[in-house]
């Protein structure tokens, strides 16, 4: 399943930092099942959102916690055009 | 410059919806300079993120506003992984 989740608060965000959080969702995202897509950053507002592929909601919010960037929401984005 | 913006209130958005709503920016978005390249939905929650490459954000909020689904949310999101 496809999942849209939303992170806010990370104002000033680089283009390195985005990296780096990607990176290490990354590294642990195979032992949930998950894979994270793609992910863009409005450092203006602070808001991240990542496209993933993953067999649960509880199984993208796992990654996250893990690797230390929560998600304020997790959407379940069961298709696209 | 990349866009994302969100849309809430669309509980039950089928595929055909989705699908309706697209080809009906891609009508008439090359009248603002902007082009959708992807859009995601979420049923349950009824939120709609769309992709765009656009000159502005008032360029999207036009575009939406045009075809009758406008936007709540529009970010700008320079960068991506």
């Amino acid at each position: 399943m496809k999942f849209m989740d939303v992170h806010h608060g990370m104002v000033g965000i680089t283009p390195e930092q985005l990296r780096a959080a990607h990176t290490a969702d990354l590294a642990v995202e195979g032992e949930e099942g998950v894979h994270f897509e793609q992910a863009w950053a409005d450092p203006e507002s602070g808001t991240v959102y990542c496209l993933s592929e993953a067999p649960s909601r509880e199984a993208v919010r796992r990654v996250h916690e893990r690797t230390g960037h929560p998600a304020a929401e997790i959407h379940s984005v069961p298709f696209s055009v």
